[in-house]
């Protein structure tokens, strides 16, 4: 080996950025076939996803890699962000070494193909329709997690896991999620008495022009700090944020009848292009310049729509304004009808519809099955049924068909397993995180009521943002709150909101 | 060498493949960045098409392609069409290994950081301030054509004009434009006469609403034989077709008070779109199975919208639909007012508005001022005056500003070099293939006038589309209408459309 650690550093520090960069690239395509593609390029854009994913993995595991890693862990690196970056680079190594390259085009191919025939079996409620392509997809993911198990020294479920929240461990999240179900268990249904025992809200009287709504959208996402100049609001089927931190992309879907759905929708993916944007510029396109995992990236985001978005303070400020906008009768307007109307709990079928309070429930439900399928206890074709019973035990609802059921996410049928638990995590985090900021920030509800979320964005920005991806999700917690994952000021949240 | 020719031969078309599905991911991305991309991602997303590019080179210059080629050609080919790729194979490794890797990595950074400072001086009218950038873009276009020329044995603007049309020379194009120029002197003023002798036309009364436009534009495209299952038709500053043959994205743009603008460019990027439509797929991401060159791709654009669909038989059938979708006063919807508002001259100043007439004018123009730029006779400082020079010589008129002006094109400024006389070579054959479909169908005029484009597309697609890259320009127009290039039959259309 040729002692260079600064040389072996250099050249690891200009392969991650050419592989982020061809990320980037294969990141904008997947954005496009979620929110522009016709159905007619599925089979292409596969293609090109698949290429672009096995140029990314081959420039990864070169045999390069592994001298210039061991070299230039030779040397103490100069300060805790190169350390950082170093380990997340061996990290990046070690998971992609595991993989063969055969099997990461085939999982694109599969995924995307999957996908696509998905669209349809949800659209009709036909389960049957995708079975054999779901089959195919969970086959591959078991082969990925056998791969990825033994080099990370994980689980199967566990290495997956730790795909997209880096350290999540389902030994962890089990008891987390247990005890969260008892919560649950009492506190849901004296929720909705409390509920039952009020006013019912009125609903602000339609139609609402979906330009109004689109314009009232990108205002309160630049007020919230999104700059035009580096991020574009665009509509599709299902929200979402993707981009790079320079040109971050978010849309969101309108619906002429209730305006809640793209304004509460744009809140969210605000947040999480605000976490882009935020992300420290000097490690651009660098591990330890990413965002620190989807658990971090979900809690800005709820940070943003559901603690301080659906605040008191903040919604005493956007009911005046809503009445600007769309005019009509005041009294839907009103604060406390908007608390009602958006600060209700319901025992319903689809997670990304659901409240703050049985929204763990339905992540609950794919991480016990998801474990279940990945562990051979469960087979693809019992997962409909498997699906309604837990439904069953954990709401007490059961959806009438699989359109309602297991074919609503795109998650599984996209070759995503080890994610769900993410929503659930930020949530978590996004309780912890916003109690630190009252104890920091004293002005924050006056801001709010202004409609200003400024001291909220700028402790953000440097307390989670600006990190990177420099500490793990429990670390980051701990630095900026003071302790690790602690559920109780979820709990706590919940119980002040929805209990009294 | 191993003398396996098959294996070879299979080894390439499995590498133009995986090359071409590089291309096309790069493709999708630079119609985003034109599209959708806001201005503070343009760096992000020249570094993606950058690295792209040298992946791609990267693949077509492999040692390992120089011995599949030489391998694969000692035997005779299946049949045409195999000795067609084969042959266009060896054409693109020449031009690859032509130019060094880092020159295409530096031309796409040089062009894409050039094109944004264009958008900016144009908005401003400010050629010095993106003349440093351009000097940079063409001094790297120089060298580009430097390296090509002597592997190519063509001039080094043949050599650039090679890569967006095989076989465009100079020497070919010079004479047809100076006899254009001397027709133009002629025709031009009689036109302008005999227009001036009759009725002004009327302007259809406004305002005609965007969502309504578009709405026609989708359904007149549709008409047209463009599938929206393999189609997208979205909203940009300039009117474009990309994407891929499965996926063609056209964009139009939109004039609340005139509806000729997206009305026409539709119709026009339709006419692209339905190319990439008929293409062989039987050969696609093959050499063989990729559109002939941006002339044929031009020349169906323009035998959709000039030839066809301002035909007084398409312009009849048009009208009634337009007064349907607008209402309003119907003596402008009158076919006898259509003509004289679509088929009108102008001595304008910018090249994407100009009649059919004038419109050789923009292009000789700038084809003279290009190769003088390549042959170091004229310097990118002096640029602004000598194109407002040649409008004068040309068109008899001056730009009062240079947003009028040098700067009105993306092509220079985006380092595109050799590319501008496709519109008047698609143009001429636009004209030259139409004469022969009148020809060959007899009922031509009788579907036209029905809104029915579908005879003429049918044999476009045998003649044109499905033949692929099978022929160059002059070949393929001698095989569809009996004779290569013939300005004859543009200026037989011009004199029977704007001269009696």
């Amino acid at each position: 080996m040729n002692m260079h650690p600064e040389a072996a550093y250099a050249r690891l520090t200009a392969r991650v950025t050419r592989i982020a960069t061809i990320n980037e690239a294969a990141g904008m395509l997947g954005r496009d076939a979620a929110a522009m593609m016709p159905n007619g390029g599925g089979a292409a854009r596969g293609d090109q996803m698949a290429v672009l994913a096995g140029l990314a993995h081959g420039l990864a595991t070169e045999p390069q890699v592994t001298d210039d890693l061991a070299e230039a862990e030779t040397v103490p690196p100069a300060d805790q962000w190169h350390a950082a970056n170093l380990r997340l680079m061996r990290h990046a190594h070690t998971r992609a070494t595991a993989i063969p390259a055969d099997l990461v085009e085939a999982q694109v191919r599969a995924n995307s193909a999957c996908e696509l025939i998905w669209r349809e079996a949800r659209r009709t409620a036909d389960f049957a329709m995708v079975r054999p392509a779901l089959q195919e997809v969970f086959s591959l993911v078991r082969q990925r997690a056998a791969a990825l198990a033994p080099a990370l020294g994980l689980s199967p479920w566990d290495a997956l896991a730790d795909g997209s929240q880096r350290g999540t461990l389902a030994a962890d999240v089990e008891p987390v999620f247990d005890r969260y179900e008892e919560f649950l268990r009492d506190a849901l249904p004296r929720a909705e008495a409390l509920q039952a025992s009020r006013t019912p809200p009125l609903r602000p009287d339609g139609p609402f022009p979906l330009d109004r709504q689109e314009a009232l959208s990108r205002r309160l996402s630049a007020r919230l700090g999104l700059e035009p100049e580096h991020s574009r609001l665009d509509r599709s089927a299902h929200p979402f944020c993707g981009g790079t931190p320079t040109d971050v992309r978010i849309t969101t879907r309108y619906n002429e009848a209730d305006f809640s759905s793209s304004l509460l929708s744009t809140l969210h993916e605000t947040g999480h292009a605000l976490y882009e944007r935020g992300l420290p510029t000097a490690f651009a396109r660098q591990p330890v310049g990413e965002a620190a995992g989807m658990a971090v990236h979900e809690s800005q985001s709820l940070i943003v729509e559901m603690q301080a978005c659906r605040s008191d303070a903040f919604l005493g400020w956007l009911g005046a304004e809503l009445q600007l906008v769309f005019g009509g009768v005041a009294a839907p307007y009103a604060p406390s009808n908007l608390v009602r109307l958006w600060r209700r709990v319901v025992r319903g079928f689809i997670r990304v519809d659901a409240d703050e309070m049985t929204y763990p429930a339905h992540v609950i439900l794919r991480f016990r099955l998801e474990r279940a399928l990945l562990a051979g206890d469960l087979v693809v074709a019992d997962l409909p049924g498997a699906w309604n019973d837990h439904m069953q035990g954990l709401l007490g609802v059961s959806p009438p068909n699989d359109a309602l059921g297991v074919l609503q996410d795109i998650h599984w049928y996209d070759g995503l397993v080890g994610y769900f638990p993410n929503y659930t995590l930020g949530a978590m985090a996004a309780a912890q995180l916003m109690a630190a900021v009252r104890r920091a920030v004293p002005g924050l509800d006056a801001a709010l009521a202004q409609g200003d979320l400024s001291p909220l964005i700028a402790w953000l920005r440097t307390n989670v943002h600006a990190r990177g991806s420099l500490l793990g999700f429990n670390d980051l917690l701990r630095e900026a709150t003071g302790k690790p994952l602690d559920p109780a000021d979820f709990q706590a949240h919940l119980t002040a909101r929805y209990l009294s």
